[in-house]
């Protein structure tokens, strides 16, 4: 069956995915008074005296909410708060399965941005961390940054950062396997949606200094039409009003080529005309800027695709549920630059050196390691910075 | 231990008691592309398509919120948002285990109606219904009713309508025994906060028509300090100007007793003044208005508290679990009087007439029985009354 047709008929069978379990019995009126009245009084007194008490007592504290206004969905577009449920409830599996993290959907009906912000506002008390999804850009640069400013919760908007992070963790350990370093490694990013002009970002923290971004029309330059304030960050940050030219000329001697665009426009001739040893991740779902096969046949030598039917998935699976499991851990206030960089980091580590091959530079979605060790790289970033407020 | 001692260390080792879980698991890539991308675009589709599929491709079909300000919470007023959080969440548990209903806590930090209606509003399409929970009155009347007028699902305050459907249930068990009739029976409600105006308000509904309400002041008048719109529509629907005296005056010869009040406040003198085969509900909790042995010592024939460690508990947890279970199966669009009315009915059947005593003319909270005889109960009317949006 296709696997569309079987997801509706999975879904319809079953009503969903996602349903919601007690941790505690109720057998008899004791545990009746245990969970409700009268014993849940005192419960709620010693939140009301100290409110880090509800990440205690309370399912608070292993919580997230995916919100979405469902005004970018996958390939689908602006589809609506409704129709966009069946992600959120995937999405809510996904933390569940990998991080052991609770997650609620979280549709909100509304297109804009103000009330949504305060929406997400008004409930932060249900949560312990709030996950963006769906929300098209460049909206999602304001909604993240005056939730993560506003909030006491850490606030993480997984198209952005999900994405970037699995994409550097690859280019890492790719980059260990050809033996070049990523600070002179050229590099051109295809794309400056949420996903591109966060791998860009991501890549500069992390330390490359030969990053160029493109959008159809070449460079991306102060006079792109729809420039939105990330892209202008990116402009300044990586000196692009310097550089010029389109994907083939850029391409030719290019070291590292990223891919977040539209299907199939990375030619042969495009990926033949990289440098030595090249490295090509066409993360454009569900289909990709180039086929594994066809990277392969133009000479690339590391080739990853978003898909999990090919070597070298780049898929944010690998990210979030270890971000959130993390940042639970040790109640951080919030996701901060330096954790998504020791995230990708953790995730590369995982690729041993005798494991490293040309079709091995990201661990496997269902490799059991990714997630602990991400956490344990948020959860030690937040201690060191000092915004752990619980240490484990 | 005590009972609060101990709701606080287990809800401290367990993280609180609820958490959320998969009805479809995760083991390999093949379940993922079900569960998440690409699969899960075309349930996004179809709702997209018909909003009503929500109902039926995703968890929205069975899940409920638990709406709350938490500026009333049980016995502790105005605790606030974050503090309230354990009631919700025990709330969710009694959801689930007495009707198989999915819930999840949802706190507003808000005291602005306006504020809440808005939030809830914006929220809908995550749910299937929503429960308003520890509401400070008057507002949670304006909330309930803009919030049933505004959504497009079903409202229920319970603190107005599940005690006064579980004490209905209980009164026309009692009336059986005792053989007297509702309509003529003279019945006193003392109390006239939402629990008790709708325990009035429902008793004159199912064909009540000797009914005095009382506040500390005396017979609830025009002139009583606070009048909120219930009240004033309830003086008018049982003529109380017409009435006048205080709770020992008006329970003279009185054959039903409601208690909705404060600890204490029905003295032996006032119970023994009472008609013949007198029936008392004293509901204050968790120190009712006198003890079940108090009501018996006193003559009191039938005798009922809200406590599960007397015979003849009057709770609402016969009452919730099973009108959103029967709301849910039929897709019904709203919880109607006539729907709490048949709830009543379907709870006072349950007990035989062989069955039926001074000690047991309320089934137990555990009788496997209840929910779903609720749930039916309210199919059946929703079916009636042409606003079932499903048949089962």
């Amino acid at each position: 069956m296709d696997i569309r047709e079987e997801a509706v008929q999975k879904k319809r069978e079953l009503q969903g995915f996602l349903t919601v379990a007690s941790k505690y019995e109720l057998k008899d009126a004791h545990d009746l008074s245990v969970a409700y009245t009268p014993g849940v009084a005192e419960p709620c007194l010693r939140i009301k005296d100290n409110e880090a008490e509800s990440f205690e007592l309370t399912c608070r504290g292993n919580m997230v909410a995916v919100v979405s206004d469902g005004t970018r969905v996958l390939g689908l577009g602006d589809i609506g708060a409704a129709a966009a449920m069946p992600v959120m409830e995937g999405k809510s599996l996904l933390f569940k399965r990998f991080g052991n993290v609770d997650c609620v959907p979280l549709v909100i009906d509304t297109k804009d941005p103000e009330v949504l912000i305060n929406t997400v506002k008004l409930l932060q008390k249900n949560y312990a961390g709030i996950n963006l999804e769906d929300i098209s850009s460049p909206k999602c640069y304001e909604i993240e940054n005056r939730l993560k400013a506003e909030l006491e919760i850490p606030v993480f908007h997984d198209d952005q950062h999900g994405t970037a992070i699995a994409c550097l963790a690859g280019v890492k350990a790719a980059l260990r396997l050809v033996k070049k370093d990523l600070e002179t490694a050229k590099i051109v990013v295809n794309g400056a949606g949420a996903a591109g002009a966060n791998i860009a970002r991501l890549l500069y923290l992390a330390g490359a200094r030969n990053i160029t971004v493109l959008v159809s029309s070449g460079v991306l330059h102060k006079d792109y039409k729809r420039l939105d304030s990330l892209q202008a960050e990116l402009i300044e940050m990586l000196d692009l009003e310097s550089k010029s030219g389109d994907l083939a000329e850029n391409a030719k001697g290019a070291d590292i080529l990223l891919g977040v665009s539209a299907p199939g426009v990375f030619t042969k001739e495009i990926m033949e005309s990289m440098n030595k040893d090249a490295i090509v991740f066409a993360m454009c779902n569900p289909t990709p800027e180039a086929t594994y096969d066809e990277m392969k046949a133009a000479g690339v030598r590391v080739a990853g695709t978003g898909r999990s039917d090919a070597p070298n998935q780049i898929n944010n699976v690998a990210v979030f549920p270890g971000v959130f499991r993390g940042a639970f851990d040790v109640r951080a206030s919030q996701i901060t630059d330096e954790m998504k960089l020791a995230s990708a980091d953790a995730i590369a580590a995982l690729i041993s050196d005798e494991e490293l091959a040309e079709d091995n530079v990201m661990p496997s979605v269902f490799d059991e390691r990714v997630a602990p060790a991400v956490a344990k790289a948020v959860a030690d970033e937040a201690v060191r910075a000092g915004i752990a407020q619980k240490v484990k």
